[in-house]
């Protein structure tokens, strides 16, 4: 198998498509000196948060998490988070920008692959998004973990792009910044695209991605190349 | 329930009894000037791999597990991890250091109540560090998940004491300082005694601890007023 067999390319969202650190800015406004250190945590816990959740069989949904993960984090950092500030800082969720090459890279490649997104996200968080963006039309569809109620990465979230797609697992790229996903999709027989945008060694979790890439133009090029 | 009604005692291992902190004096030693960010970025790791591989299903043994996450620090701080530091580093985890507090506050405990280790530790790892401590006579067992294949804070983790110990998960204390520990054993129906050693606020994971404490002892003088 290279890159040219394959049939679908499948996306993670936050991390990948979306730029969660865009929501620094919202959390430097309402909590001036602040922002890193909230935005950094949120991220944090709202990560270790799906995996608790999943491994305890206690799903709540992306949302939910989401908000608790910034709880916490003011909480853990001495800040008072008020009604209006939780408020303004969920809303970013529905607005994330997306990375600066992506626009451009999704349109390239939608012209000769079908196009899904995989995500921890609810289906309202993700349609949001992505229609703020004008990204709807580039995909086939946008699959969210919600029906399953459990997150990333366990197998089941990734055969259901197997399923709905109705296309083998090593047909399918599937693309990641976040090196766990990239890994739990790769223990899954998905071609594996790691977008190492942020220059770190690999995880040792035992899976490797099949190309590690710096951005997501870097694999629009490799399928053209086709 | 109340914790008089308590039929026996579990307790977690690392950061609960041993104090895995206690490695940044060899990571120093190795590694001048970087023992802290070693130390802490490995627990770090540690955990993480324990929580991703139990979701992707491929399971590996905590010491093999720990090790990856050693590989992983170092790399990610620019280290060269040579074989000889590799060998000290893990070897520490065969002889951490108790809490203060933990040896005689276990000696007073085991006077009048049914004490257990329920650890994502190996059955080796376990035995050698609580032997080395002299904590052995006080433990009528030593629970390892690694018979389960899963880590914490997975069901059938906890379930494993009730099983073994033939106590009701309500009548079992259960002990830990990682708050995501005490709420998973709390999912399962545990009475659950946080130790905050760090004073950090509660994890929004939906569950809380019946009790919180700030050291072991604390829990001893609890049950002794029983």
């Amino acid at each position: 198998m290279s890159e040219h067999d394959l049939k679908a390319i499948v996306f993670d969202a936050y991390g990948t498509i979306y730029d969660v650190a865009s929501v620094l800015e919202t959390c430097e406004k309402h909590f001036p000196g602040h922002g890193k250190a909230i935005s950094d945590l949120w991220r944090v816990k709202q990560l270790e948060y799906t995996w608790l959740r999943s491994l305890m069989g206690k799903y709540e949904n992306f949302y939910a998490v989401t908000e608790a993960g910034l709880r916490h984090s003011c909480k853990a950092l001495s800040l008072d988070l008020g009604e209006e500030a939780k408020r303004a800082l969920m809303e970013n969720y529905f607005r994330l920008s997306p990375y600066p090459e992506v626009p451009a890279a999704l349109e390239r490649m939608a012209k000769n692959n079908l196009l899904a997104i995989l995500s921890n996200g609810t289906p309202d968080m993700l349609q949001k998004v992505t229609e703020h963006n004008g990204l709807t039309p580039h995909f086939h569809s946008i699959l969210s973990v919600d029906e399953l109620k459990v997150f990333k990465p366990t197998p089941k979230v990734y055969q259901l792009a197997v399923d709905r797609l109705g296309v083998r697992a090593e047909q399918i790229g599937f693309v990641s910044s976040n090196f766990w996903d990239a890994a739990g999709a790769k223990a899954c027989g998905f071609y594996v695209f790691w977008i190492n945008r942020f220059r770190r060694p690999q995880e040792e979790l035992g899976y490797a991605p099949d190309q590690e890439v710096f951005t997501m133009d870097q694999i629009a090029d490799r399928l053209d190349r086709g």
